[in-house]
């Protein structure tokens, strides 16, 4: 009749035996993973997923075999179908957008991330997950909600918050001492951090800082600028079934290849930069530079089928709830019964939004001029200027203001009215 | 203890005494004029406002006084300031959206005049007032319900419902009918249909009712294409206090003047264009081409300055309850209890939204690139990737990610956890 | 591309064909048949529903065929259990209370009989439907909102809102001239209105209209009074599946045979007396007694079943958006896109909802004193007053109170807080 | 441009000066108190609260300067009236229940403490505040919640998180070593706790951990049983203005003294008991007993005036918000910006709350019988069955249903309908 949760509380030497750590072959990864090794004396099992971030993953391979891991302990997946359709999908079936302009990008990706470590924590009996996630982000956060949420049991390390490595020069100095190769661009301060993925790139931090600086065109990594970009639009078609996107230009694609098309035009178009001061689950505000060049061009996209295959009411609901739906990806609560009652209401509107949208992409924009659907809910006969034969009745109007207008003038009469 | 609201039901010959109507000076207002004249026997008062809509007032005196109204029964009024500081300004603060993206620029406008009639009725002893609005769209339902809630027993006339001039042929015959004078390019029939205030332009019907088919250069009356703008970004500031605009560039300027600013700077960017199709409170889909130049800007802006003078939670509720303002607000409900108090909700969150944003605006966009604040929320010594000093304690994270994840533990313990 | 509905406007002779009525057998529908008959001279079908209300359906046969109804155009179908499964059991799994305190008994029903009509108008071939409802409430909607939404071409007859029948004395006029039986308690004004099914009875009008004046005990008909209830408690558990009752002290029963059972007890013991001023959709205040002696004792114990099963956080989502569900259900929206997504996300919810209640009845009370479930997320360990042992780590406590005070304290250093 | 907030950490011998401690005077407090002195060696402010919980307060600054405190930092105050005006009273305007249920006796108390210990602290120079609450409860989140969002640099101590006297043995060991005087009663273990202001009593822990065991009658306190109740109906007339009630039985009285007066009323009657597993803040669910007599007659009561004084928007929009208002409540959110502006919004709907609501108080139920007042939009006139005399057109019901059921209509042709 009751339930049970132990905390594993601070970790000791000892305490853990396996561990899957969340790594992209990357300086900061490859010191955690030596740092595993000699602060806990723990077996390490390296998990690289490709996400579309754009990196080759054959070196992390070699790092970490380099660093000692075991051949069957190094998992290396392709994972970037599986975070189109089932994580990054599903999310724009909800038009979501985090406080007003958001797409998610690194959100949507750590409970993929997270999800396989857990997977392969129970494959090769490992008791423990470590990612490299600051204690001062939100990606914690996502990393270790959805690890409890699927394994309440496991132990969580989470170096940045425990080690003594909290600068730079003792992270360097850590991995000269361990024989971690250091790449040249690695050796001095980064400008600032990246964040990547097939949905997105992230960049904050250092030279972002200060919200009133605008930021260096230097910055953008994944988009042209729309002062770069073609002087003439481009105009392409995609067309949807059941709220996701199955074709561009009529060439029907799988969900990957899709955004990975989406992509390019958006990149080469100058669409889907962001500059935004968010606020982080943690409490504090940030700012955040993001490139989204498919997803942008998508979201447009899908609200411009839903505007003809969607009913008022499902849409007026959508829209009510998708701040919050946002809201609770931002924070990491995907693996949350609330989320999933939300996909749920979300997805059993979607079942008509099937139809074509035409898009205009223009020096940064992508803007929907088109919209056709056998499931339309547009009548021309309704909204037509011409004389009616049928149709709609105006007279009908009356009666329906009258009484949407019965309880302002009951109010009018007793109470004395709105004050003016 | 009771309360009454006489309903006047069908009106008859007699019934009316003296009616307002909202007059433009234009063809259908006039034949509206001389219709009320003739199946009424009433007398009339015209009421017609400068909302910006760029045309000028005097013909429409010249015009109500060769149609035999007396002088002291026709009301010219410029409330462009009123509009803005009390229309408009209130619901930028909510950042009001209508289904994702329309900036309600037609909706805001009818209440101003219907209140204005009311006021003049009053005023006059009027026990009617009148609009030009057709029984299919929403202007009927925002005049009407304007109307009723400000004065519950007024008669309301909504010619287009009840008339027989249901045909431009039908329309026209009964203008030269009555020496109705006809503007020449009014005889033919326009190929949409246009609605303007300092606000925003508005087009629809006729050549835009295909929503498959891409609105034509020419229906842009209010913008210059991106295509046509400058190639080269300009850069503006706009300072806000309590929520409002105040000043641009450093020029402290009215409201109607700032909006009026806005507007040519918007214009000359090819900033605020909108193909939407939208859902309308009569139950409808139509499609509609918005031009909303200061106004997008304006949009921008006031959520750029919120970034770092909004609280998070004051944020999210905001953005949470956005879309039922503007669902109120559109449907006609700007005088009604739950608009008010959302207001008032609103208004109190928008205190310290103080500060100044500076935007790009480039062939089409308008981008928030910095924003500072004399009550800035926004901790660069919190945020910082530089070592901590106090500031901030990332083991805190710890704590709050566990008691965060508890619930999440104890259902995959007791339930399952979530299917993946 | 586009869709066509052709609306009927008001009918005439000879515009209907076969009209499927929803016919109690009372005098009203009694009249109303014959009226439809002299009216628009079309054949009528009679639809019967059990719904429970407590009254035998063999006179009703009985009386359509004394008023010249074919055999095989009356319809009399026991629908008590699909009634309780499909609609009362749905609505119930979301906690439903109108304006927080009504249960939607008669709201609830409508849906169905309407539902019925139209299988039957395609069964038997009929163009129109006709129901007895009056112009003020909101059961006209509720009919027509679902005749409209499952077959959108459906002529719909609303007698009350045509006919001239419009006074008591009238009404029995034409019921003499056609030779309408009449029953001796029928022949004076009732006093009061009244609604009756499974799940409730309703009563309104007349010498209840003064919501100062206390409802006379003659008003209520389905429950004793809690003064006359046994002065001894009796104690029940009840069985819940997946979110529905299932059984009563160990014995499974089917949604109606539970639901009578309930009733009984209800009754018994004086419970689901409810005395209400609400706001109809039509936009006026009513005064309703209600009697909801069953459903007040499951909403009680689903609750109870909730509070052990449920996740806070989609607990928390389910009563945000009940008001809602309860609104759209109160409305007449059952059919509508809208009402269909709020209910995946409830029945979401309700996967572990599985366990048992107790619940004390006392004198109009039905109280939960008890509850357990082999899905329970409540967890003694947890929330024990006893020393821990490694099941919560209090230290976590800080971690997550400063993060949540983070942004707090920021808005009291850079906008000097609350005002207290 | 940018905001600073220390934060303490863990705090050190010497790190506290002066520190303003939550004292009831009771032997818990009494041993922080010590604990406080020896383990900071800091100087210890007493502050002493009369909310009405029903303990005599001399003994607490007898106990206080026992124990070594200086007069003049003893503080006792009498904040009855504040609390019930500034905290109880708003909040029930909202008609808060958190889940549906609670109404948030022990919640609402705990701001007024906090902002009174931040009050003391600024005013005698302290550094530090501490209260009694322990790890695992809401409480503690309310306090410091409160503490930080009024003086953000304010110092915590929460002993019970810190020190080693996890246990009750610990604690009695403590106690006499450092001589302080324990009640008889107090020595052995208490079997449950019990919490105490004018609103509510609350009890928990202990014999009530199994929320399959009804609770002992011995456990409420507050309340007689509804068994124990008189047999005879007890009816009063509570007056409201602008939401707040102002006087029973038309005599006027003070907001503590009318709650006492209510209180009294329901302990008479059995009224406000509750039995009801919650889930908590930090993440796990308990189960608590409560007893609300006074509250849960108003709350009642003012759903009654309500009832006939909001207009349907208006008491929707509340509604819809009410279990977020509550939520915040109960997570200790007082003093965050969307309570503030969630409380604007309520009370701008209350400015026509105000009447007078009569109610039968019977065993356990405090129900509205009638309501009343100089503002009602109750209108008989509208609702009445007798036949219309011009206040409503029936048909006018046509119209408005037709546009309502206009999409529903559309989606049917086009999409081909809900699923029955």
């Amino acid at each position: 009749m009751t339930v049970s949760v132990q905390y594993a509380g601070p970790h000791k030497r000892g305490d853990i035996k396996k561990v899957v750590l969340a790594y992209s072959g990357g300086l900061d990864t490859s010191v955690i993973l030596k740092w595993l090794q000699t602060t806990y004396g723990c077996e390490v099992v390296t998990f690289t997923a490709d996400l579309g971030q754009g990196e080759e993953l054959a070196p992390a391979r070699k790092k970490a075999e380099l660093l000692g891991i075991k051949p069957e302990n190094i998992f290396i997946d392709d994972v970037r179908e599986e975070f189109v359709r089932d994580f990054v999908f599903p999310m724009f079936r909800a038009n979501a957008l985090y406080e007003g302009q958001y797409l998610l990008g690194t959100s949507i990706a750590r409970p993929l991330i997270a999800k396989r470590q857990i997977e392969i924590a129970r494959d090769v009996g490992a008791d423990a997950v470590c990612h490299g996630a600051t204690g001062k982000g939100n990606d914690q956060v996502r990393f270790e909600l959805a690890y409890y949420a699927l394994k309440p049991d496991i132990k969580v390390i989470a170096p940045w918050r425990e080690w003594e490595l909290t600068s730079r020069t003792k992270l360097l100095e850590f991995a000269e001492k361990h024989q971690i190769p250091i790449a040249k661009d690695k050796r001095g301060e980064a400008p600032f951090s990246v964040d990547a993925n097939l949905l997105h790139s992230s960049s904050e931090g250092k030279i972002l800082e200060d919200p009133w600086q605008e930021a260096d065109e230097m910055v953008y990594q994944r988009t042209i600028s729309p002062e770069a970009a073609p002087d003439k639009a481009t105009y392409i078609t995609i067309d949807f079934e059941k709220g996701d996107a199955v074709a561009i230009d009529g060439v029907r694609l799988s969900p990957a290849a899709l955004l990975t098309r989406l992509n390019e035009l958006g990149k080469a178009n100058g669409i889907g930069r962001l500059d935004l001061v968010e606020n982080r689950f943690v409490g504090m505000k940030s700012r955040g530079i993001y490139e989204t060049p498919g997803g942008t061009i998508l979201h447009a996209a899908h609200r411009g089928i839903e505007s003809i295959t969607l009913d008022r009411g499902a849409a007026h609901l959508k829209d009510e709830l998708m701040p919050r739906y946002a809201e609770l990806i931002y924070y990491g609560f995907w693996y949350s019964p609330e989320r999933e009652m939300l996909q749920a209401l979300i997805d059993r509107s979607q079942e008509n939004v099937t139809g074509t949208v035409r898009l205009k992409l223009y020096k940064g924009h992508a803007v929907v001029v088109g919209r056709k659907s056998p499931q339309s809910l547009y009548s021309m006969q309704h909204v037509t200027f011409e004389e009616d034969q049928g149709a709609y009745d105006q007279r009908d109007a009356e009666g329906f203001i009258k009484l949407n207008a019965l309880r302002l003038r009951l109010r009018a009469v007793g109470q004395g009215g709105p004050k003016t």
